[in-house]
């Protein structure tokens, strides 16, 4: 569609404001230690004295916050609509398929038009790697930019969300041991949850699954990769399992559903190679039978609803605080 | 889809607080005629002092109310949206047929994960005859559910529009005469009209159709049962016509749409048969030379427009009890 | 669909309350100076004191404006819908090709629905000329009705957000010279333009176009006809270049792309043939290279972005001024 090759700048320079404050979230490669912990804080405070209700605010009243999917997905739109009305923003829901692209105008052309509409914040989903990077860095010094999801690269409201859970059952990550199984080469989730608890200090991350699941060089992550899943499995706190992504799969080298349930699905079984306390999350939608059992997905271990809940309060967070970066750096800009 | 033969509890067990008090509104049937004239009240208090006036009122702020149409209706979406608004929650429109059941996931985890989105009550419309009391029954303790038409089963709230609307025009329901003309046998309108006329004591609940447009022993839901349109209208205060459903036939008994007309189509000629003074009424949208004749429709005697207006005014009114009565349910529990 | 072309009253009286005050906004034909300055006056004023900024404001609270949309325009839609929340008015999208029209409903019917539904405006977009004149003449006393665009026939709020940018940058319109360039014929848009620019005084409008993109008679609108681009150009103070409506042409006598941009194009050779300080607008979306060059729709001159801005200014402007003046005049019946 359009070239996201030339990346200008790090990730870390696109994402920060010059004193340092968040005003785009786009990836959590580059950003430090304590910007997580404070994504983690607040989005704590969001969360009410009862378990897990999660609190309205005025935040972001009279702000307008648009979701531009270019690619179809109900369920993280529906937490990033949420999140925003929970802020008190307007919220305006574009499906950019069906959209004047059609008639012949360019991407630019539509984001610079969105821009001038005077949306405060873009959650943007993409099917290509780098396209929320390229929006941010090229086309909107006004808006913040919050990505949803890019083709293989990054999800990173989904990594925090993930660290917010882990925190809230699980206390500090120092001392933690996390191992994710399954479709690491697909999974844009992995990638930004790996990136996520190396930052936040886990004493050791694991990827476990078969070596056609994994990328290349996938240690330079920042994690220790294991094939055998009881291996794997030992001692370890959090048990992550991805989705296996049949609707990127193609090819003849990767598992069939039941192969894979085999050797790496998570049933009540292999889950007692973990460590006893061991809890159990995963991204969603699950697949039962192939990647858990049902048996482990509702069971007392799993805290997979508490990961939607948190995911709520982390998007409030990252939206509330891009958005007031963002302001803060246009009123340092004109003064 | 699913099977929702196994009823565990009565309705009346299902849609009632241990105290009485609405939690869910699946069905009439089962209800008291308190409960209903209260219903009837409350959404009385909503039309303000000029004739049919919705007030907006803050009932439901901070509050969300889901969407959820596994079957398309824009007409009666929309009135839920509204009322919704009117209530100042906010509102999340899902299309469950595009979203993530495509990708494998089940209803249950996808009714869990919206729970767990902490959305206050989920407005169901669903092609099968008891989706609504299932979802109330089985998934959600957290979250009101309103039915909002389950296949040929109930549409309650259409009943209870029905119901304030004959008392803002008639007052009391015990000397009323009504008769209800056209398709009993696909129409969940009808059903829910004949319970709540009794549950609110009407003098005579009256159907009238062909044999091959009544179901088999539909006395026993308490009316009487009249195949001659004449003799049917006679004395009646109240007529409705139904919506000939044209896209829920099939089959070779059934009359032409001309022979429909010609033999209960409501006319002025045949309308002279009913009580002077008796009012018409139609759930909409209306096939004119059909069911129904312009000049009827259209003409004094016709309320089919306040039945629109009244239908915001008892979706406020159940919505808003629904979701107190599951506040204070849960209040209690953790009390 | 329906039969337009007997028009009772002329567009004032139907969009004029007695007292002279807007209660539909369906056309600039017949509206005075002294309106659309008004117009002018309460859109500014919904722009901040920081260039550009619109600001949210109470006027329409508890109010519901429904988009009635039949023809599908992603960037219209979103420009009313953002204007609409920023007036804090609910909003309510209805999509009626899918609507209940394909249940045999007529379209009166569905729009009597609506009204019953007491939405306060409707925003209707149709491919019918005419479509909104008839609405609001024919079916809904108590609803107010902006036009946005109707056929070949009229786009006003287009118009006056055009009007709004080029007396933000020009100041006042009677010393001004404004060039149309383009496919005049199919444009609903430059026939509202010539309507309002004339009106408002300025000292002369051209079309410039090939003579098989012009109406028969254009010059009774009020415009001198080029055929001409540097002739066309010559002096003036704005050029508006307007969208080669691609998907409307059908026919042999038609230029290619090609050809149009070879002798109509708007790039820096040409518009050097202006006035040095002109500037260009374009009502979107752009066909790059087809009648804009994009060093020029880029460039220093071009204010195609706050046309987009100023839209949602003009239409929060007419959405408020209809919505009061419906209100008044309904209130002053009924005393």
């Amino acid at each position: 569609m359009f070239d996201f090759t030339s990346r200008p700048g790090t990730s870390a320079q696109v994402q920060l404001t010059p004193d340092g404050r968040l005003r785009h979230f786009i990836d959590i490669d580059g950003l430090s230690q304590a910007l997580l912990e404070e994504i983690l804080d607040i989005a704590d405070s969001f969360l009410g004295v009862q378990q897990g209700e999660v609190k309205k605010v005025p935040l972001l009243r009279g702000k307008t916050v648009a979701n531009l999917f270019f690619e179809n997905s109900t369920r993280t739109r529906a937490t990033f609509e949420l999140a925003a009305k929970r802020l008190s923003a307007d919220v305006l829901n574009l499906d950019i398929q069906t959209s004047s692209t059609a008639k012949g105008e360019t991407l630019l052309d539509t984001l610079q038009n969105l821009e001038a509409m005077q949306a405060n914040a873009f959650v943007v989903r993409h099917s290509d790697s780098g396209a929320a990077h390229f929006i941010a860095s090229q086309v909107t010094p006004r808006v913040a930019i919050i990505n949803a999801g890019d083709g293989r690269h990054a999800h990173p409201t989904q990594a925090m969300l993930d660290m917010l859970t882990i925190r809230r059952h699980k206390g500090e990550f120092a001392p933690l041991k996390v191992a994710i199984i399954g479709d690491i080469l697909h999974s844009r989730v992995a990638r930004s949850q790996i990136l996520a608890l190396n930052i936040l200090g886990a004493a050791e991350v694991r990827v476990i699954a078969p070596r056609t699941l994994l990328p290349v060089n996938v240690e330079a992550l920042g994690c220790r990769v294991f094939t055998q899943l009881q291996e794997g499995l030992e001692d370890v706190d959090v048990v992550i399992a991805l989705r296996l992504q049949k609707e990127r799969m193609d090819g003849a080298l990767l598992p069939t559903e039941s192969e894979f349930y085999r050797y790496y699905g998570l049933t009540q079984e292999s889950l007692a190679w973990a460590h006893p306390e061991a809890i159990v999350m995963h991204p969603g939608p699950i697949n039962r039978g192939v990647e858990i059992e049902s048996a482990v997905a509702d069971g007392p271990r799993s805290v997979i609803l508490d990961q939607v809940t948190n995911g709520i309060a982390i998007r409030m967070a990252v939206l509330s605080m891009a958005v007031s970066g963002q302001t803060r750096q246009r009123m340092q800009a004109s003064a």
